[in-house]
Order: structure tokens, then C-alpha cells, then sequence
């Protein structure tokens, strides 16, 4: 392990933290929450100057390996959360150092639960970091990192590998900073135009703001205690569309900026994804039919809760913990799914759920025609053995994962549902979960011992694992 | 599909079948219950005579391929289970179809899930069907049949293949047909041994063979409503230890007839398979210590579920639904775990999860070093490719089915730890599960929908799934 590489790159991703916490710092300034706002700039100014002393020493950017980019990809997203959370502490706004990590992790994963029962009693300046930190983890801080800075090895690439979802990275431009560029332009493009409608529908510029950072980052956090229900009809199914949008692989935005717009209809997940929602929304929307008056009610309600759970955004509308058992079973099936690849979604990402799927058909079609070997094909494209091992991995991984955090919460006596709900929320990055820790409740009921658990599977859930799982190897910390 | 081998196999089947029907209905005799063995007897016949016109056609045994032998083994569990249900309608000691046919898989796939809530009212002759049940369906009837028909084709190895349980089939002996009656004679002497054990303890006749297939079978189907309560702490203990050596791969009791005796101890799969039940058992013991006032008591029974679950036998000698959340979720972690490969057990076997971690952890030493490409060992053996490539299909689809049953149960509008245990017994082929299919509870609170799904997951989780599978694909029927 090349430890000053490690440095290095933890020292621009804390100078970049340091930018952005200079934002919620004006908010606090423009609501003459100056306590807050001092606050905030101390962390930012402690950022910087840490920032610059950890990235004095020169190293050659071709040693990059895949290892190190995990590791410093990990890393620095502990460190990211543990600056952030400082800000909450300073302020007192959130007493209690486990509290104010399981908050801020929350937000960077954009997962988005809560450990707040009242989150309208926070400050402007907090509530906009809480929601800023969706924003900043929904890309993630790798692409603008190598967007600005001159690392010109072409193994930076894998830097951007460990910290994109998905099973595999597409590559649009030859070069690593191009496309990092172009991969920010967008999303900031998105986040212009969401904000433009939301503003358009009657929000006011600090709900619009935040809301869709919570959209863009499919985060979750609301700013109101019953998170999004006080919204009108109209602004609802704004959202709706708009996390959907965002929970597609952003391949198909590419695609439109290079108006290769044939190609966008190729793309198996997208259509897969499209497809889960209408039909789990039909069957919801069905399913409710006691509970509201009206169809649209029904249909509104019901496309909310999908959009909002599969693209792991983990707003709502309504407590769908009172729905029936039906819907509340197709609201769990949708948290493993996730968004698709390549979005800022979490879950097992639909692409990954095909791919599993066509070895399973494979596998079926070797008992059948034992001689017959077909190639499997993804996109139009042969599946690449490597992705398929990778997938197969990960999915083993996932379920040992989820089965021992399940198994050590339970020290909390909370019943199952809870238990199972809340780690498939926060592996899945989504929020809420059911019972327990329902829409309308929080995830203080855990103890500090549970929270550290589930604070290790957001983390691990936004990262795609390995890069959380490599830092227990003892192998990795090897010298060369 | 070439469908007169199907014919001839499932003629087979259905001989012996009646041959195991006859037992019964001599121990209908033995009670005075001549009604109920006239009916064991009218099933018995009715599958001879079928038997025989079913099998008139010759082939060749060379024409066995994979497919033909998935297929067959599926079918023929299905007509075993609704030939086997027939004495239950016709006694009318079970009344509807679903329910006698829910009852006879449950037993045959040795799960052990009743629909009864009254097992004592049952007639002697019946109690002792379903018990034996699990006996047929813990070896499978494909090891018999090889041992007693004359196949001579090297592809009748396809058939026992598709019914073994685990990852890959061990060939301790040269012929298929020398390996089939070995496994039986083993399967044989456990049986005598356990039952004397039974008899010594104090068990009556009766109670000890019923008990000894439940065992054997690693079943569960109780002959009193409250399961294993009733008994003396020793049989409890017994119990615990047959349940625990019959959840052992077999192909240790292979190394004990050839005096191997070295080899017992480098079965990966069995050290651990014995670390888990120490491990679970202890911790259960501590959780439960506020309910029990005894360190014996608390040992006996977290010993006892601990090891009834994990071989997915299913017995209880208390309400565990009653245990701390602690102990409950290590019970659900449990069944899906299961017991070792070439066990009568069920679940996703521990040789499977072994093979899973080991893919795991190959895949962060690839990303450690990209270029040093290690063969995985299992048992000091490289793992070959199609073992993991197959048992990575089994994960992905197994979890598929798993969710998709959840889903569907759904509708009956229980809860979710209902609903996630119910599936998970039925898959793991298990028997109680938690809340209202608690160990004190039966599956007649769900649907006929519900049940027949249920009968399907505990038909694809006895076979391992492919052979299920396989009928839904339609290359699997065209004509050669």
C-alpha cells in the first residue's frame, strides 16, 4: 500500500469538503444564524489547512493500482463524514458524537434516514448541510476530484471504478477527466433544471434547494417532520418524475449529449426499470384502492412510494407502513432492487439483477444442451466473464452482509420486520424502513452499538462493498 | 425429451411407492383401524397397477441425459406426493385436496409444516404415514430405484444427481449401483440404531419409529401437538444428537465403512457445520438465561433448536417464538444455512455458503493482485469452475424464488415476519417458522393460493431448484 498516495487524496477530498461547507455557512449568514454560520466555517478552515499539509508529498499517479483507489475511495468517505458531522456537534444541534456520524453518513450515502424526531427544529444553515451532503454524495466526490485535479495516470481511472455503482463503468471519452467533466456537467444540468420546476410549482427557493438535492442525490432527507406529504398534488408528482429520471443508468444522458438517441432505447436495464415501476405501481395502486377516494390519489400515492424506494430516495408522501401487507411486500422486493447502474441510486442496481438472472437462464440451458456453450449477452454486448464473476461475488457477499447485521441489531429486542427493514434500508441506502422504524418514526430506537452496525452498511451499501470489505484484508496493507 | 424414459421412471416410482403403502396400512391392522388400511391398500394397488402399464416400453439407459434425469426426478416427486395424499382424502382424515396435498409434500420434502392443529386426532395408520414420509423423502426414491432396477447406462448417474442435495455428488464406488445400496445400507443402519437408542430411552414402539424418520429424514412432523415438548429431557438429548449426525455430510459414515478414518477430520464443510451449532447454541443459552432457571435446561434447548433448525428438521421442545429477538434471528440466519451437502438436510447447505466466501474473498485478492490468479481449494481439492459457476446460479435464483414467494403470500395479509418465515421454512424445507406459523402454530391460517405456492418452494428447495425450474422451460420438451 502506497500510504502517501493515500494521503494525498484524502487531503483533496477534505479541501473540497472544506468548499462545500462554506455553503450552508452563507445560508446561516442569509437567516442570521451567524452561530451556526461560524461554526460551519471553523470545520471548513480546519479542512483546508489539514487538507494542505496531507497532500505535500509528490507521487507518480501511475501507482494508482485498483487497490489503492478502493482504499483511498474508502477512506475517504470515513473522513468526509467524520468532518462533516462536526458542524452538528459545534452547534449542539445534534448532541452526541455517534448521532451527528449516523446523520451525516446518512446524508453522504443519501440514504436519508434519520435519527431526528424534529427535524423543523434544526437551523436553515443545518438543514441545507443535511440535504447538501445528498448533493455532494450522490456523484460522489472522486469525479470532481478528477475534474480539477492533475493526476494525468491513466490508473486514476481506478479511482473512479471503486466509487461508481454499478457492475461495470462505461467509458465515453478516452480521457478520465473528460469524462469526469462531462459526468459533473450533467448532473449539475439536472440539478438546474429540477430546481427551475420545483421553484416553477410554488416552492420557495430554500424547499426547492434542498428538496432537490434530495431528489438529485436520491437522498431522502425531508425538511419537514411528515417529509413530503405537505407538498401539493402538482409538486408530488413533480418529484415523482424527477426521481425516477435520476434513478436511471446516466449512460442514456450521455447518449443525449451525444445525440446518439438510437442507443437510448437499447439499453436492457432502463427498460427493466421503467417496467418494475409501472407494473409495482399498478398492483399498489390497485391494492390501496380502500384507503383513498380517488384514482389519482391512488396512482399518485402509489408511483410516490415506488419511485421513491426503488430509486432509494426514501421520501414519502403518505405512511406506507399502514398499507396492506401486499404492497408492503412489493415495497421490500423494490428496496433490493435499487435504481440502475451507473445512477446515483443505491440497492443491487436492476443491471445486476438481469445479469444474475441470465446465469441462471444459462445455467438451465446447460443442463438442457450439456454441449451447447453460448455466449451471455448484455446491451447487444457479450456479458464479460469478469463482470459476471464480479456480480456473482457481490451478491454472496451482500447476503452475508445483510444476514449479520440483521443477526447483531437483534441485540436491540426490536421485532424482525424492524430488524430486517432497517438493514435492507441501509445496505440499499434508502431510509425508511417498516414498524419501528416506519416513515413517521426514526432510527434513535436503535442503541449506539446497532447504529455503529448500520452506519458500517450505508457505507458499505453506497460503495458497493469491496472497497469497505478491502480495508479489513491484512494483505492490502502490505508494503510493496 | 425423450418422454418414454419419463413413463417408465415414473412407473418405478410408482411401485414403490405402493410397496411403502403397505406399511401402513399393517399398522392400521395392528391399531384396528381396518377402514384406514383398506384405503392405504386401495392407494397401493391403484399405483401398482398404473406402475406396471407405465413402464411397458423398453429403451436404452444411455438415453438418460441430464435433462431427462432433471426432469423425471420433478415429475415424479409430484406424482409421489399426490398419490401419496390419497389416503388422507379418502379416510377423510384430511379434508381438501390442497390441505392433504400440502400435508403429503411437507412430509415427503421432509419439512415437517403441518396444516393440522390437532396431529393427535389422526388414526395410527396415518400418523405413521406421515412420519414415514419423511424416511422416503429424506434418501430420495431415486437411490432405491437404482439399486433395485436394472439400468445398466453410465447416465443413470443423471438421476441421482438431479435428487442429491449440495453442490456436487461424491462417487465413493465405481458403479452407480454399488453407491446406491451402500447409501441406502448406511441410511438403513442409522435408522436401526437411532430407533434402539429410542427404545432404550423409554419410547414406546410406536413412538420410536415415528420419531426415528422424523429424525432420520431430519423431517419434523410431531405425533403430539406439542411437538418434542413431552418428552424426558434424555430422549430430548438423544434427539439433538441424532438430529445434529443426520444433518452430517454422508460421506463421512462412506469414510467410516472404508476405514478412511484420516479423511473424517478434512471436511471443511463439517468442521465448520459443527463450529456454527457450537457457536449458535452458546449464545442462545446466554440470551435465554432470564427464561429458563437451569444451565442444563438453557443448553438443552438452545442445543435441541439450534440443532432442529439447522439441519431443518423442524421439531421444538418449546415456543422459540417466544426466545429474545437476539436468539430469533439467529434461528432465521440459521435456516437458511442448513445442513451439510449429501445430508437429508436441507437449506442453502454449508459446503454452498463455504464456496460462496471463498468466491468473495478470491475476488478482493484479485483486486489486491490483479495478476496473480489463485485456484480456489475446497476439502484440499481445486474447485472446479462449474461447481462455483453452478453454485452461483443456485444463489442468485434461490433468492429470486425466495422474494418472489414472499410476495405472492402477500396477499393473505399477514404480517412480514410471517410471511419472510414462512417462506423460508416451506424453501429450507424446515417446518415451524415465527409469529403465525410459530412452532405452536400450523399453515392453515394461509390461503389456498398461498399454500399451493408454498408447496412449490418446498417441491424446489427438496430438488434444488433446477429440476423444478427446468419444467417451466420450453426447449426442456422438445422432441429429440
Amino acid at each position: 500500500m502506497n500510504l502517501i498516495i493515500l494521503l494525498y487524496i484524502i487531503g483533496w477530498v477534505l479541501q473540497i469538503e472544506a468548499l462545500f461547507l462554506t455553503v450552508p455557512a452563507i445560508v446561516g449568514v442569509c437567516y442570521h444564524e451567524y452561530n451556526c454560520s461560524i461554526s460551519y466555517m471553523i470545520v471548513a478552515v480546519v479542512c483546508l489547512v489539514l487538507g494542505y499539509f496531507l497532500r505535500q508529498q509528490k507521487f507518480d499517479a501511475n501507482d494508482i493500482y485498483p487497490r489503492e483507489g478502493f482504499v483511498a475511495v474508502s477512506l475517504s468517505w470515513i473522513f468526509l463524514s467524520l468532518f462533516g458531522c462536526l458542524p452538528f456537534l459545534l452547534t449542539g444541534e445534534i448532541p452526541g458524537f455517534i448521532n451527528a456520524w449516523f446523520e451525516t453518513v446518512s446524508g453522504l450515502t443519501t440514504t436519508g434516514a434519520s435519527i431526528l424526531s424534529d427535524v423543523e427544529a434544526l437551523s436553515h444553515a443545518s438543514i441545507f448541510w443535511r440535504s447538501f451532503t445528498h448533493w455532494i454524495g450522490g456523484m460522489g466526490v472522486f469525479i470532481i476530484m478528477l475534474a480539477i485535479m492533475p493526476l494525468a495516470g491513466a490508473h486514476s481511472m481506478n479511482l473512479m471504478r471503486a466509487e461508481s455503482p454499478g457492475p461495470s463503468v462505461g467509458k465515453f471519452l478516452p480521457k478520465i477527466r473528460d469524462t469526469a467533466i462531462l459526468t459533473y456537467g450533467i448532473y449539475i444540468t439536472i440539478t438546474v433544471i429540477i430546481c427551475a420546476a420545483y421553484l416553477i410549482s410554488g416552492m420557495s427557493l430554500f424547499e426547492a434547494l434542498t428538496m432537490t438535492f434530495g431528489t438529485v442525490g436520491t437522498g431522502g432527507f425531508g425538511i419537514y417532520n411528515d417529509s413530503a406529504a405537505s407538498f401539493t398534488p402538482l409538486q408530488q408528482d413533480l418529484m415523482t418524475i424527477f426521481m425516477i429520471l435520476c434513478g436511471v443508468n446516466y449512460n442514456i444522458y450521455f447518449c443525449l449529449v451525444f445525440k446518439r438517441f438510437k442507443e437510448i432505447f437499447s439499453f436492457e436495464e432502463v427498460r427493466t426499470y421503467f417496467l418494475i415501476i409501472f407494473a409495482s405501481s399498478g398492483i399498489i395502486a390497485w391494492n390501496i384502492r380502500h384507503l383513498y377516494p380517488t384514482v389519482e390519489e391512488r396512482l399518485r400515492h402509489a408511483f410516490f412510494q415506488v419511485g421513491s424506494i426503488i430509486t432509494t430516495s426514501g421520501f414519502s408522501t403518505v405512511d406506507f407502513d399502514l398499507w396492506p401487507q401486499l404492497s408492503r411486500n412489493i415495497i421490500i422486493l423494490l428496496m433490493f432492487i435499487g435504481a440502475c447502474a451507473g445512477s446515483t441510486g443505491g440497492g443491487m442496481k436492476v443491471s445486476r439483477i438481469l445479469i444474475l438472472l441470465k446465469s441462471v437462464q444459462d445455467e438451465l440451458h446447460r443442463i438442457i444442451h450439456p454441449h451447447l456453450i453460448k455466449k451471455k449477452h448484455f446491451d447487444n454486448r457479450i456479458l464479460p466473464e469478469e463482470t459476471l464473476r464480479s456480480t456473482n461475488a457481490f451478491t454472496a457477499i451482500y447476503f452475508v452482509i445483510f444476514f449479520i447485521s440483521v443477526l447483531l441489531i437483534g441485540v436491540d429486542e426490536l421485532d424482525f420486520t424492524s430488524d430486517f427493514t432497517a438493514v435492507a434500508s441501509m445496505i440499499n441506502n434508502i431510509g425508511p424502513g417498516l414498524n419501528s422504524v416506519g416513515p413517521t418514526c426514526n432510527f434513535d430506537v436503535y442503541s449506539t452499538f446497532s447504529k455503529c452496525v448500520l452506519i458500517f452498511d450505508m457505507l458499505a451499501g453506497r460503495l458497493e462493498l469491496f472497497p469497505v470489505l478491502i480495508l479489513f484484508m491484512p494483505t492490502c496493507w502490505k508494503r510493496y
